[in-house]
């Protein structure tokens, strides 16, 4: 029986469209570059965002209007598997991403759970195999419930900490039997409420002995996926140890997991720690620690993860440029951590929503495409930087010069020239390339 | 002597123009409704950050490059004024602002400072007979010197009151001599940097004192411009009375101004205060007190005022459709309250920055008349509101009802039905019109 | 039975006290200048965060430990209704505030909750015959019920108008037969998610009749409690109208409702809005608008209402520096609309956090009546501003003078000599009080 | 001839004392602990704010009064030398710092700039003999010139890196002369203004040859001081390399430099990027980072960096606490990098600042020493983690378990036990401390 019965497969028709229901921009056969738009863009949908969130907030009950929710329990489970499917097919979406509590009630004890999701990740092998669709990555849920609410793996209770591995554990094996892409660390509760009651050495050194047992799990079952760590500053507790990309690849170099792991990014959770999207993205890219992408957005003037389908096009269009300045995302992709507002509770408000992301990324893409095509941030920075290329730039460069010879040589100096950085010049060059992108069709 | 000599006139060359020095989107001649973009938009060049700017900052001394810093003293505002009205003739826009100290040095005392701003009124004057640039608005600098270091209306010096009447005075006057069409009051030092030594009642009497005596003046006199208030919430000082628009409507009616004055809303001072620019605009216009705007950006990352020259689109249209709203902004208009970024410090990227700031503007205008020609958000809100037109909702807006009507009515409802609010449909909707901008022409 | 059996009557015990189950500073029946601090400080119990509450946040479901919690339905309501007064006794506070919703379950439609809230309200009201205890306010929850998704009184839906009348009719009722010291309008959906789907004239506009429909129908009631607005800036929504103390004194002088409303400031609100507490009573107070305050405190590096319990001494002393300036807040107090942490949910919790809520305001009371005993503050303005009592400054001050003559003054001046602020010197005295403040007693 | 001739030295009366001028909490041979608070509190005056700061801002011109204004050039940086070693001796302080424009004016040419500097290093070092003080540290400024308007050793610009670095060397030779016991680097300009012409990778590279070059020519001369880097998050920057402890952490690591440098945290810098103080300080402390601390405050509220002279006492108790636990900060120390308000701008304001900013770190060291003797923070934190001690804890903690030991555990487990983190408790102990702190003396 259909979810969406009102809704048909959602194709593409060109900007010139005035059918909500339909693709301006994302066309998956397209090609962009040498690969098709699927084929670079890799959007993955967020079960608990779409399936399982409520919208509810800290000062209102949840508004959602959703089929599935006359069905309790195991049977709410199996439901909502089937729109799932029914939600990828109808959006041609080939990935999906969930938590361990996403997808399967929890039980009285562990081991009910985990009978739990044996039989909702048996009942998702067999719809994958009459599907397209694939994991992108899962995940285990280590915050919601009050026992972590000190924490997960760095609990101060060792129960706690000895309850979370055991999820992540299974976490691992449900990754390893859906064949998932990527498995994914998110430590909602790893941080601190106050430093006052906190050893943050030993919670530390917890988190670092926590993951590198789950690097040896993975490789002892053979999940040959990729590990991610995500960022998020704050929220829910005041401040988290994987505050940034930097923070997080402090931390992976302090206790040698960086050939381990890769990292997670996301919109809404680098602007919440004072940076843009595309600071966090560059940085993770010029380390070689660019993994996936959380694709969402923030509000400004927001303090909290508002997690907004993402639909501004500076946004998509600097971040796309990242991805394929990257080489894309494979094993990872664009995942829509991203929930619609609770004033669009209609099951047709998953379809929209989801559609101005896929179509505003489809955007970027061909912005970010073209900007590299034509070398026009390349061909700003050769100018900018080719100092570097001989003389004394190329010794400082090739680490063929020390504070003596620059002391000499800077004494021989007249007045230093520096050039404009044009920035206004190329602000107007990206509005040109944004607004352009539909004419040149 | 020419001031920009490599520049030519800035002319309109379409969207597809790669010449960084002409207009891709603002072609004054070009009707949008019924009349010219040159009408509609009114922009204006504001003289500190053009003309006057050096490009310091807290860190930093000036980088700015101009021809006319040869120059000292007297000799060196008159080369601004020239500079001035070549810039203006070169970018074809109408309209400037200025605040006293920005056309002429200050002298030993107040007489001389009037007699240096006579000697530079009376030059602007006379290029303004053979030009068809107007003054927008002028003001006076009542924050830099450090006499105004406790106030200016509002210091607890009365000799500070008195310096700072007799400088508006002289404002006022020479608003007066050139005919400008508003006067503008921008309280950089009006309000505390600690309640803990500030009588903020005597304060706030003052500053209306000060304001009733302007109003005053500027009837004895015959000036006839609107008179208008600048919202900001803090920087310099630690919290400004003019906070944001409300603060500023709550003032107004407090001492009984609200017939003389309305609001010169500004984008950076808006975010700052944690509203958007439509906010602000928004909240003025439904008030009747949306006067002028101040156009640039802030960033919204960094808690200082950036005034960064407009280049965000949505921004830019956002604000357009309120002013379409509002009828414009006649006599106000958009004044470029921008500078360009330390970085950018050739003058050459005095005309970039003014050409990314026109030509968004100018596609913020042809997309929010299209919004409002196709009834976009209008057609929304009829059809969100409609309850309003009829039955009891009628009752409500005419005032026919009471609690015990509401109350009796609302017993007999079952189940009230919420529609969704849409929001991730609009801003696709957004994003459409803005992309067929350009390929609609 | 008891819900607190472990917890004896909190008392006084001096600031050496190692009790934690014990007051040091907050002395009931100890004088502080001509009244007691029971009768300055009226403080309240806020029903929904101590007995209503279950500490879930946006990531975590709740935490909390009551012992009431083996109840439902009505059998709930009235466990609750025992342990309140149990708490209220055992903590010593003399007031109480709730929300509809808090005391009563919902019904099935409006008249049934009705019956509900009747029930819960007869039981309150024989409690409160045996006890010294009284309804600082009350209000109603227009937020929470999905039927408010888009708004209450500025709802684009008429039924959903009617409703919120209806709900604000009874709660009225509710204050009148609890005798009610004041009634509470908190908007928390009286705002906008977007702009681009809101007619906010119409809005506005209906939020002032709703408010005259209330104004109207308490004087109907004979209700003699004073009516408040209770600003805050944003969350849930994206912008509420509300936004901070001169946001609704603009919006009651504008629809002529400024006799008939008062404001309750609330801390952690003035924060969001960009204001320190300090700042929105001061506000208040010179504008004859203080009617009462929400105790609470908010992490100054989180973007969300976190409302704590307050401890910060600083804020406290400011506070009632204020608020003994305004000479009490009666008929309104100090309540304590602050939660305990999620990590803190043990019942004991409760007894802890309103314990340093009220000694820091104790200790706050005290250093703040010996400021103003000591004329600290007032001696420094009374210095600064000393300009304004003879000569030019009082000329000012008594709207004996204008521009012509201040120009004329000003013209003869000779430099202006201004003094230093010495806020760091104020800094230092500030600590010195309160350091001092148990080394004095 | 005395720049201060109506101050006297400062000495400590006790907290009942009221005149200004008078330590009351400070008194550098009271012992807390084992050592006296000089020893441990290591107070260092800031030569750029205390004796070139000129109290401007964005929308202000200078208005500080200081008695060596009336020189110019060199003869004003020998005035201020010796007001300088007069205000160390009258405040009581044993160390100072500065950049190197500080001392001395920029000449013509790098060759005179250090000619310059040869004079004042020379005429300080003269001083220092007769004197008790010491350098802390010293730096060059590589920010304020425009020359430096891209990055100075991440300037896009190769003739700006060797100027850089020709400065650098100079400052290490100046290290070493004057036994500075370490040497700072904050990169106002290192990082960038957009990512859309910035090669963030070669930047990076650029930094890092930079700081391998002083190190090894700190080698070279045989300079034995710490190395600092000090984060900062942005300002000037939009976004700066150093961010915070974390990415400096990050940084260090992955160009291996981690053993030659350490942090100078500073408390603006701190909250500016979304940290705590303390939360910067522990960080830095438990990976053996925490080199130094620039002493200072910023306003909660606002988003640039305000550089107050610290005046809350949470902060300084908890930034002592973290010092303490450090075994104290030597060789680094307590920098007031403060300056006065721009309003606070007579010369006794230097002294008044400087006291409330010494008296206040006093107070948090005696608060601080008081925690740790009564084990108040300890005592919590071995209770909360005591799991770790035995069982499964242990065998987490030692490395001897794993995610099938953890999962076999986790399915024995029944309900898992949490016990309250108790915030609200200890909050209101930390009152009871700093409240106690005068009483107990």
């Amino acid at each position: 029986m259909s979810s969406f019965p009102n809704i048909k497969k959602i194709r593409y028709e060109g900007p010139e469209s005035s059918n909500p229901f339909a693709f301006k921009h994302y066309n998956p056969e397209e090609k962009v570059g040498s690969q098709t738009m699927e084929e670079i863009l890799r959007f993955s949908v967020a079960y608990w965002h779409t399936f399982t969130e409520d919208l509810s907030d800290p000062f209102g009950s949840g508004t959602a209007l959703r089929p599935w929710d006359r069905y309790q329990g195991l049977d709410l489970a199996k439901a909502r598997v089937e729109a799932a499917f029914e939600f990828f097919e109808k959006l041609g979406v080939r990935y999906f991403c969930f938590h361990d509590v996403d997808i399967a009630p929890e039980g009285s004890n562990l081991r009910e759970t985990n009978q739990n999701l044996d039989i909702i990740v048996s009942m998702i092998k067999d719809y994958m195999k009459d599907s397209k669709v694939k994991l992108l990555w899962n995940t285990v849920n280590n915050f919601t419930h009050p026992r972590f609410v000190h924490g997960a793996a760095s609990s101060n209770q060792a129960d706690v900490f000895a309850y979370a591995a055991a999820k992540v554990k299974k976490g691992l094996e449900i990754a390893k039997e859906l064949e998932a892409e990527n498995y994914v660390f998110w430590g909602g509760r790893e941080g601190y409420e106050t430093l006052l009651n906190t050893d943050m050495k030993l919670e530390l050194d917890n988190l670092a002995r926590f993951f590198r047992m789950a690097v040896d799990y993975a490789k002892e079952i053979g999940f040959e996926g990729q590990l991610l760590l995500e960022p998020k500053p704050k929220e829910p507790t005041t401040h988290q140890y994987d505050f940034d990309a930097a923070s997080c690849y402090a931390f992976l170099q302090h206790y040698d997991l960086q050939d381990d792991f890769k990292l997670n990014i996301e919109a809404n959770h680098a602007t919440l720690a004072g940076h843009t999207f595309e600071h966090e993205l560059r940085y993770a890219r010029i380390h070689g620690l660019l993994g996936s992408v959380d694709a969402n957005q923030g509000h400004p003037l927001l303090g909290w993860d508002t997690d907004e389908f993402p639909s501004d096009l500076y946004a998509t269009t600097l971040a796309m440029y990242e991805i394929l300045k990257n080489g894309g995302l494979k094993p990872g992709g664009l995942n829509f951590d991203a929930k619609v507002r609770r004033g669009s509770f209609e099951p047709d408000d998953l379809f929209l929503a989801h559609i101005v992301g896929m179509d505003s990324f489809a955007v970027g893409l061909k912005v970010a495409q073209k900007l590299i095509e034509d070398q026009v941030l390349d061909g700003w920075i050769e100018k900018r930087y080719e100092s570097y290329r001989d003389g004394i730039g190329k010794a400082i460069v090739e680490g063929k010069t020390d504070f003596h010879k620059l002391e000499e040589y800077a004494l021989g100096l007249s007045e230093i020239r520096n050039e404009s950085g044009r920035l206004e010049q190329i602000k107007a060059t990206i509005n040109q390339y944004l607004l352009n992108v539909v004419a040149r069709k």
